[in-house]
């Protein structure tokens, strides 16, 4: 009888770029969190008992009564053509009004990002991001091995004089990933003034701006920032340098995988064959079905909802932290979204602080994930889209129980 | 006001694996193929008017009734845990009795395809595949740019004294890739015996095989034959160098994108954290109604039907090319699976033919888009369970008519 073998089998198998993919903070935590007496503001999860769960079952009984074989069927990659169509008219009135051929749909966002890691990136490009930055496209993209330059925050998002002062140095970056609205982690919002400096920049250096943009429908004091793509458009005429992406995760349902994106047809044909290669193409039932949901009038109601809900619990979230920190602590007043990015005073280790926050039944994810170059040891994300209003007074109290506890 | 810029603005962009990356011959002939009256042997697509459309509209109905808080959230990245135990009692039915967190769901076998290449593959890497081999994985796996050995098959598959050869030569190849049942494209299936010898060389080697068996169950005239991941788990009692890929895409619709691999626990864990960068998990909706479908009996009944109807359409395909294919011309009598392998007479070009048969309005894949390293001009594919007997008739004396007119 052989020997087992090793619990490492397959670790000589691997890749170099195999070697650089670790699993995802928060997605290790979202299982702690699945336990039910706890509190989680870890996953960036929306409102499920929200979720248009009828509309979207009327939405497949219809497709599926009338066009199975078509909703189950293999599709073409691009996307679910009568769902491009509804884009290219959202987009329109959004400021870009790129045909429906400059748009791909995507198994959700996530997927947009890697397939431009796997476009733009060869290893050792750089890579800007802010910091801090959403830790899915740092996930996304180390596999390509990019050097990642983390450009600072602050209240108006990006410093995009920053990023001036980088390209003058001569660096030039594959692209710049910038979260414009909303950010994830900080709840951020890039300012007009910025936004306007950003694509001026990328017209003069060449730069490609990747603007991601799952929240900006979900603002609950002013009205939506002009899109990075919308002031291209206004410049060019079309789009150039800035590749949109958004989704149906945050305006439907995540369950569905279903997200676009929008980027100049050389760059969009180039996408849609690197995507064959992925998956073919996103699933036909979750497109048809958000199709059928959301031709008529559907979002004209069910957005509006959303940031009624998600104003309150971020108003209690506010309240709350208000009430509950300690002295020395700061935190985000993010207009909309679903984060609240928390900095605690120096000296405390969020990440030492989460066992004993799990042992009061209460989860985040500890900031330096978002980092993607090391710090940020003393932040920590909140989500408040999950969690009603109750709930979210109970955890943010227990969590200032565990950080007077900590920094007494 | 400034000049447009080129159509090719982004090209100077791209990554040295983009480059690689071209459009794949079947979607792109897809498109054509779309035409209403044209009749497609081209794609691989199942029989839509066989898609089990009532038992998956009863399925959506009750999983959006009854938990549509589960099927509309975001998921764990392995999978849906009832659908993933449904799958474990599956492998187990076929002699792979792995636990269910052996089992990942992917989005389509297509996406176990690259998350294989981004976590095996570095460049220059050997890869071995069949000649010819499944497009799809040569899409998927030439980003990596790894170098192709093609080995050459017969009636009972891939040679695998071939394999030996190259291997006792010293050659260390990735993994090797090969579809065990009913091959894409060419409809053969690898003997018993050569899976048992394929297998030994697996552990006595090391080697990695990639086990595709998308086709297994649409076997129209003998029994299943023996998984090599059933081999291997009688010669160690676990998987080890064998992953196993299946899909629902056959059995049930392509259209929900939904797949599964099992592998080694140290190769899963690894495979689990890539898939988190690619998409983060697959459809909640497609996997749960999936779930809600099967659980019982449905594909007790469906499979076998699908059997019949099949086997029916390559009976016919089969008696069509005797009687109109010009002597000379061989083709394959496959077994099971969605595909018949035409060889022309040397010196004729099924890409030069696909014009005049277009023409005709019928549609196949030239076959040296299957080839890894070029060669195979001479050599089709023929989809036989997309179209209705009726229709392959028909389609088949078109195509002789043309072959007949170019031959002569």
């Amino acid at each position: 009888m052989e020997q087992r073998p090793p619990s490492d089998l397959w670790d000589t198998h691997l890749s170099s770029g195999a070697r650089s993919i670790v699993s995802s903070a928060i997605r290790d935590l979202l299982r702690v969190t699945e336990q039910p007496d706890m509190i989680s503001f870890a996953g960036g999860l929306p409102a499920a008992e929200y979720f248009p769960a009828d509309a979207l079952a009327a939405a497949a009984a219809q497709v599926l009564a009338a066009s199975a074989s078509r909703a189950l069927q293999y599709g073409p990659t691009e996307g679910y053509s009568p769902l491009r169509d509804w884009l290219a008219g959202r987009m329109h009135t959004l400021g870009v009004p790129a045909p429906a051929d400059q748009i791909v749909v995507t198994s959700g966002s996530q997927q947009g990002l890697d397939l431009l890691g796997k476009l733009l990136i060869d290893p050792g490009d750089v890579v800007v991001v802010e910091e801090p930055t959403y830790l899915g496209a740092l996930q996304a993209w180390r596999p390509y091995r990019p050097r990642f330059v983390a450009l600072p925050l602050d209240e108006q998002g990006l410093r995009v004089d920053a990023l001036e002062q980088l390209l003058r140095q001569g660096v030039r970056p594959r692209f710049l990933y910038v979260v414009s609205s909303f950010q994830n982690p900080t709840g951020t919002t890039l300012s007009a003034p910025r936004r306007q400096a950003l694509v001026e920049l990328a017209t003069r250096f060449s730069l490609p701006i990747v603007e991601d943009d799952p929240y900006g429908d979900l603002c609950y004091d002013d009205e939506r920032a002009p899109l990075l793509a919308a002031l291209e458009w206004a410049l060019h005429g079309e789009l150039r340098h800035v590749v949109y992406l958004s989704t149906f995760s945050k305006l439907l349902a995540p369950g569905l995988r279903v997200a676009w994106m929008a980027a100049h047809p050389s760059l969009l044909r180039r996408l849609v064959h690197a995507k064959q290669g992925l998956d073919l193409h996103a699933s036909s039932l979750g497109q048809a079905v958000a199709h059928e949901a959301i031709r008529e009038s559907l979002l004209d109601h069910h957005v509006p909802l959303l940031r009624r809900v998600y104003a309150e619990r971020r108003d209690t979230m506010l309240r709350a932290l208000e009430r509950e920190m300690p002295a020395g602590t700061r935190w985000t007043r993010p207009g909309g979204g679903m984060f609240v990015w928390v900095t605690l005073p120096p000296g405390l280790d969020a990440a030492q602080l989460l066992p004993a926050a799990l042992e009061q039944r209460v989860a985040f994810v500890p900031g330096a994930a978002f980092f993607a170059n090391g710090g940020g040891a003393n932040t920590l994300r909140l989500n408040f889209s999950f969690s009603d209003p109750r709930t979210i007074e109970e955890g943010v109290r227990r969590l200032g129980r565990v950080l007077r506890a900590m920094a007494s």
